[in-house]
């Protein structure tokens, strides 16, 4: 087991109507003006943004508005927040959408407290060490933002997707109310469950010994739990059990419980986000949806032992006496599961061409300078090679 | 599924030789002048101690010291705590130790910001608002004080002990380092694995809904960790994997994770508390594991549902077709564990005297003025009977 630090200071406040103690939280705070931040329409259409807007208006709280998020947060955005926050003397940053919306404030949020830009930190050419606070109002159950202390953004220009983890990137206080993502697409919502189960599953089958049991134990009950719900949130978008199970899974799964004492590498998010980095109509979620089950194939031999339970505790493959056999049918059960959520299962499905696998394998790896170092180790050919499995 | 509020702030530095950091990470917060709270001899024994002034001598950090604490840690040593914080400008409190010790801490840093007896808040009369801050280096793995909201006080005078939870309780950082945990006792050792269990058990056995599957799923977890690695912790006490599991269970325990949105009562740690307030000589674990079979008993019946997956998913009980054996089964496998570890399995082993139960039953609910209500209702009709089936 390696030593690890362990630090989710977010103050979850989770149920039905809990939004409508958004005012009462930031004033108990002090703050005293702030930047709401958010996506396009999808807020204002749900009204929700009319829901908080009026409870800051009864609470006097002074705020500035700065919408317009999009999938795959873009580097001009945040800079425009940060401009925003400067001048304006904002003292706390209010997100209010999904991961893309909180990511984009994650970076305005250490942004605003330098004087370079905060591109700099997603290619770990400086390490953020002060913040404005930032706190959130979840969305969409995905990308565990709201307890992570990651926070990926695009750069448009050079069309890269880049990731950067610091304690700072933890929002202050997180509204979790599952209620509020009755409304999200089914594809969205699938999106979600995919990325949700990929945060656990990229740290449980992760390189090293099999000493961690209860970490391991833990993230085989998220799985479990999203394995469980994943569909009933599709098909019954407003059972609030099976959204609120999903939802508090969304945090768990990427706060960093699910990998405490393991390395954390996440081999297959680093192949995914040069995919969606490169095409901004990939979702996230369906593009980890399509890779992950290549990677699997080519890492299993690898991870025997880590399959097997997941095969067995969390699949439910019966076993054989062909312990290949059975973890090969496990991969195929889970990439038929995520067929039925909603999800393509090949890039193929994404309108891309087959030339672009090359392209992206040299992005993930020569470009970057790099091998990744995990279960399997994947250079240019691994990569090229799960790239062109998932065509 | 309850609305909740999740809160874990306390920064947690897991792994062997973490204690090494102890002066850096003080530094770190900038704090100036420190009082080490701790227990009697056994940090002094095990070289623990000098190992601590060498490296606050080395990093030239102030401090005084309170020593002294005792099992079921006593108000008059709070206070003195409380004296000499006040008098000394003390502006952090460094517990080193078990449970005790921690929660002695915890009261001597609320207490610190009153001008009353800090008992207050032991009894509700009053509700802490500010603090000195806290942070613990754990010796024990038993009562997760170190991320846990309580904080349980005896007052030697009334022979009563009370707890009280506060998100003020929370330490700031707990340095965690499985290898000071090698020199514990073997009963000491045990009674840890019992309360570890019960932290978990009595969140997961509540009332409620089963609409809580994540939180089930992760309290179902932490049990199957806590058993499988609880004997090997006796048996081979320098067995760093086991000691770091248990060790990581212990916070998770207590932590508030393994109970999200579900009612927060734990009956039988309730019922404890007036043993072994009243009874010095009976640690909080064994007290524990007499009385949990025979409130399991008497409880069982009324949640069906959450003692059959612990019987199946946890304890191993193959199941027939006749659930109610099935159950009591499991309860009593889990009680013969219990004496396994070496523990008591009954009130008789303390040299307890029958007639105390009518005592104990007494101070639980009718000279507090309470039904303790939870999966069953705990009169005082029902806490004699639990007493007596104990005895």
């Amino acid at each position: 087991m390696l030593n690890f630090t362990y630090y989710t200071p977010t103050k979850v406040f989770f149920g039905a109507n809990e939004i409508d103690n958004v005012a009462k939280i930031i004033k108990e705070y002090g703050f005293k003006k702030i930047l709401l931040h958010y996506g396009k329409s999808s807020i204002k259409t749900t009204g929700l943004y009319d829901r908080i807007i009026k409870l800051l208006v009864q609470n006097n709280i002074s705020f500035l508005e700065l919408g317009g998020v999009e999938a795959n947060p873009k580097l001009s955005l945040v800079l425009e927040g940060v401009k925003c926050v400067k001048t304006n003397e904002i003292d706390f940053i209010l997100a209010i959408g999904g991961g893309s919306v909180l990511d984009s404030a994650k970076a305005i949020s250490v942004g605003s407290c330098v004087d370079y830009t905060p591109w700099n930190f997603s290619i770990k050419k400086e390490v953020p060490q002060k913040r404005i606070p930032m706190g959130c109002v979840l969305t969409i159950a995905a990308s565990g933002s709201d307890m992570s202390d990651s926070c990926v953004i695009t750069n448009e220009e050079t069309k890269e997707k880049r990731g950067f983890n610091s304690p700072l990137n933890r929002p202050i206080f997180a509204i979790l109310d599952p209620t509020l993502t009755y409304t999200v697409s089914k594809y969205q919502t699938a999106c979600g469950v995919v990325d949700i189960m990929m945060h656990t599953l990229e740290r449980y089958i992760s390189k090293g010994e099999d000493d961690t049991d209860l970490t391991d134990n833990i993230a085989l009950s998220v799985l479990k739990t999203v394995l469980k719900y994943g569909k009933t949130v599709i098909d019954n978008p407003t059972n609030y059990e099976a959204r609120a199970n999903i939802l508090w899974a969304n945090s768990i799964s990427h706060n960093g419980i699910t990998g405490m004492g393991r390395p954390f590498v996440m081999s297959v998010h680093q192949l995914e986000h040069e995919l969606s980095g490169m095409f901004d109509e990939v979702a996230h979620g369906a593009g980890l949806a399509v890779l992950w089950p290549a990677w699997a194939k080519e890492a299993y031999k690898s991870s025997i032992s880590r399959f097997k339970r997941l095969a067995y505790e969390v699949i439910g493959i019966k076993p054989t006496n062909d312990i290949n056999k059975d973890i090969e049918d496990s991969i195929l059960k889970l990439k038929t599961y995520f067929k039925e959520l909603g999800m393509p299962t090949t890039l193929r499905e994404f309108g891309i061409k087959e030339e672009a696998c090359k392209i992206l394998a040299y992005n993930t790896t020569i470009k970057q300078n790099r091998i990744i170092h995990d279960v399997i180790d994947i250079d240019y050919q691994e990569a090229l090679k799960i790239f062109e499995i998932s065509y």
